[in-house]
């Protein structure tokens, strides 16, 4: 059986937040948008349909801790959720906090122009945040 | 409690395939890709967490029914799955087959220029055979 690697753009793109049972949870460094992205970690895997019946179970109640700790971290207009994977294939899911008048309203962030950097602090503040909600509210 | 009724421009842009437990599975009317639409029946939901546990479980799967009738319909490249809403606030899911070069590729679908009406004749056979996938896989 394949080792599970990080796809390297989804590396480059993004910053480990926490590991759940099923998927990594990383924090996209497009300061534009609050941007969590959940990567199981199963080798090969590319489509929702590449899991086994309890790996999708796991994945999709951890895409709802995502949303919910993103929700009320950043206290957004709307959770967007997408599988696209038309650029990079290694089966990921994006979570995302979407503002009326964020740069991409009311259209999707994927594709919707180049990424700004954080200030590191307010990353630094908003993946503490995050990590301390979804760990909270496993508990 | 409020009865479930469909958000009229979910009416206007798709059409009824098949009912599922907790989703009608709709078909887009947009003919450049070929697209389904899962709507719970669940009244004055939004967010995927406006569901129970049990709801989500049952959504998921048909997700994963309605992914897998399309991707062996259409033989498509990359199957996009996606819950945006900014727009229609009534939760639906799109379930999206692509294909290298179709008309938003690499790009996500949604905001991508406006629909092109399908030929009904290809609409009826497109809408027949998924149905026909996805009742057998129920069975």
């Amino acid at each position: 059986m394949a080792e599970f690697l990080l796809d390297p753009r989804l590396a480059a793109d993004s910053s480990m937040l926490l590991a759940l049972p099923i998927a990594d949870v990383r924090l996209s460094n497009d300061a534009r948008f609050p941007w969590l992205i959940l990567v199981p970690r199963v080798a090969g895997a590319v489509e929702m349909t590449d899991l086994s019946k309890p790996e999708r179970a796991y994945l999709f109640e951890e895409i709802t801790l995502a949303a919910n700790a993103l929700r009320d971290a950043t206290r957004c207009e709307k959770i967007n959720i997408g599988a696209l994977g038309n650029i990079v294939r290694q089966l990921h899911v994006h979570v995302v906090a979407r503002f009326a008048g964020d740069a991409a309203w009311p259209g999707p962030v994927w594709g919707s122009g180049p990424a700004v950097a954080y200030d590191p602090g307010a990353r630094d503040r908003l993946a503490d945040d995050i990590r301390t909600r979804i760990s909270a509210s496993r508990t």
